[in-house]
């Protein structure tokens, strides 16, 4: 699905502040104990902007309005995003609190309000300790610097391990162009879009409704194709910003490149959602399901989902357990038409069902595959030219521990 | 849902065989290292039988020739079942091998082969070990006595910590009716009746498409409300059969007591799925989840089960984390309708929501609350008069450890 085209170059650097015109940063301001939990991503010119949200019926504060900012231009030239706290469930006071961020931020960039963004990730429920916030606001500043994009990045981490980041660079209309991305997420992630924040930034030139269009293709094929734990959180957002500072021709989808920043935007989202996925609350491992031969790419996918989100299937890659019958039964039960005489699963290299039988295979094989971090099951279910694939972690006994003592 | 009308009694006694004309037997025939692994139940007089069955797209071969058995007459008066091996993705030879249990009980009993059903548990895409299978069917026999009805509970346990057993008498046209079920089912347990196994007796005389209206009936309020970990098996069935030695005039739906027998099947399914459900793979406690004030049933059914299904409450009720936003995160994600404004959420006995923001209630209580061993939520939608109970079980550590290392 997310084929590397030659002229896109995976580029180390200055991360979520690599594109012309964008810096981040972050600080402590005292929402957490120790860790930084307020970033700030600014860009020097108003940016194209556009967002996909959370499902749940019940979203957060800062989401209401991040969609007023957007709405008013499709533009944005600020960021600003706090852990530890998920202003969700906090009725009006939590919204007044997320307006005054964007009030707070927008006065100190001399912006307009409605050029500001606001997002939170942390514990539902708790009123934001503000005088807190409003410090952490006034201290925060955003360079472009490999240091300063670090902070960002580290600011808006929950119970992940690591930060998310990656950047690819392409030349398009002559001009060099830049996309990063970073991204937060390790628990209560399941389609679509579960306590998972990720901000992608673009020096390219891109009309605001093809950005928009082109953002929710990308995640639907990438974060919504991620599961931890099947729980969907209230505050998930995915936004991107494109400033146009690489001074390249409008892209929309009539240019003759757009295919070229699509693919890029793939490759940001993919290996951002892989991250998350692989940092997925007490994972050790990374399953990635490849499934073909469905009726069309949207069963494909969720027969890829069904594989990943079953716990059985979890706990049998955590224990190196080449119990494929598990696989199979999340095949069934996954809703998807297909036709058992002609299915076949492979567990890496190995072929373990071949026409809805079990293969002859050594086991011992598989459980040697099953060692391995990065865990790749591929099902053809032999009932058309439908692909499509999706990411999980194994289910641990860290998992467990992390959720059962998340607040204490 | 399910009020113990004051003409039922819950009774303790022979168990499967209690009603009338039962009789039930188990041994261990060699499938399994140790434990007992084929068991029978045997009616006098051929039974009204009624079934539901797994939804998952792949079934194992006893479920086709269950099916099969009951299609012709509608009645039943012999049940082989073996545990440890599913007899599921064996393709025609596992298909013979179901036919030849089916065939071999039969002529033990000098009954129709059509008046036999046949069903399996355990390891998914091996063969039977059609010898032992062959001795056990040989040496098994089936007796009216508290012993040989433990016999057959046990017979059909896999990861089951504890037999499920219940049952319940009532008059009715001035007979007594005894009505008795055993279940199986610890992990892949979900809606809908997944890897469980349900297999209820009475000796009503109850007319046979009337039995199958009410075995759904009831199956959609109780097996079909529980979920340990999401996954749904090849393998399930829940089977009733009606004997008709209490000699009551014929139940269908027109009788005036049709509803008290409803009352009854619904309190046997209620027990064995609850049953179910505290058992569940590396449980510690029953989580119940009571929803009420949804547009319909349906609805409330749903948003149950999303809570008692999300592994976030799940390692919070372990933990004994007060974290109710997790709670409402479900509610939100459930897929059905409600007014956040007026949602109240209470842990056991105390209020955490009130009209859709926290409430003013002592953390401490709930931490204390949440170190019993069945756990009641209940939720508000604050939206019509709809009502749905759904149960579950706490995600453990011993769940991970089971599943990581289930056929090693």
């Amino acid at each position: 699905m997310i084929a590397s085209a030659s002229s896109i170059q995976k580029v180390t650097g200055f991360n979520i502040a690599a594109p012309k015109g964008f810096r981040a940063g972050g600080v402590h301001c005292g929402i957490k104990h120790k860790k930084l939990d307020l970033g700030l991503v600014v860009s020097d010119l108003p940016a194209s902007a556009a967002a996909v949200y959370t499902t749940n019926q019940i979203q957060a504060a800062p989401l209401f309005v991040t969609k007023e900012s957007i709405s008013k231009e499709q533009k944005l030239q600020a960021l600003i995003v706090n852990s530890g706290n998920a202003n969700a469930c906090t009725g009006a006071q939590g919204l007044a609190d997320a307006y005054e961020m964007r009030s707070l931020i927008a006065q100190k960039l001399s912006i307009s309000e409605h050029m500001a963004a606001v997002a939170s990730t942390g514990v539902i429920g708790e009123l934001l300790p503000m005088d807190a916030v409003r410090t952490g606001i006034r201290t925060v500043e955003a360079y472009a610097s490999l240091k300063s994009s670090i902070d960002f990045s580290q600011s808006i981490l929950t119970t992940d391990t690591v930060m998310k980041n990656t950047t690819y660079r392409m030349a398009l209309d002559d001009k060099e162009i830049t996309i990063s991305g970073t991204a937060k997420g390790s628990g209560m992630i399941h389609p679509n879009m579960a306590t998972m924040l990720g901000f992608i930034t673009t020096d390219a030139n891109v009309e605001p409704a093809a950005l928009q269009g082109a953002l929710k293709y990308a995640v639907d094929r990438t974060f919504n194709c991620i599961t931890v734990d099947g729980d969907t959180s209230t505050n998930d957002m995915v936004l991107i910003l494109a400033n146009g500072c690489a001074g390249n021709s409008q892209l929309q989808p009539q240019h003759k490149e757009w295919s070229t920043f699509i693919e890029a935007l793939l490759l940001v989202c993919g290996d951002l959602g892989k991250m998350i996925a692989k940092d997925g609350e007490g994972a050790t491992k990374l399953i990635e399901a490849v499934v073909t031969g469905t009726e069309d790419d949207e069963g494909a996918r969720k027969i890829a989902k069904t594989i990943v989100g079953s716990p059985l299937v979890k706990t049998a890659v955590f224990g190196c357990d080449a119990n494929w019958g598990r696989v199979m039964a999340a095949v069934g039960y996954s809703g998807v038409p297909f036709n058992i005489g002609s299915l076949s699963i492979c567990i890496g290299p190995v072929c373990v069902v071949k026409d809805g039988m079990p293969a002859d295979f050594s086991e011992q094989d598989v459980i040697d595959y099953l060692k391995h971090h990065e865990i790749k099951i591929e099902v053809n279910a032999g009932n058309g030219s439908g692909t499509g694939t999706a990411w999980g972690c194994d289910l641990t006994y860290d998992y467990v521990q992390i959720n059962a003592s998340y607040r204490t």
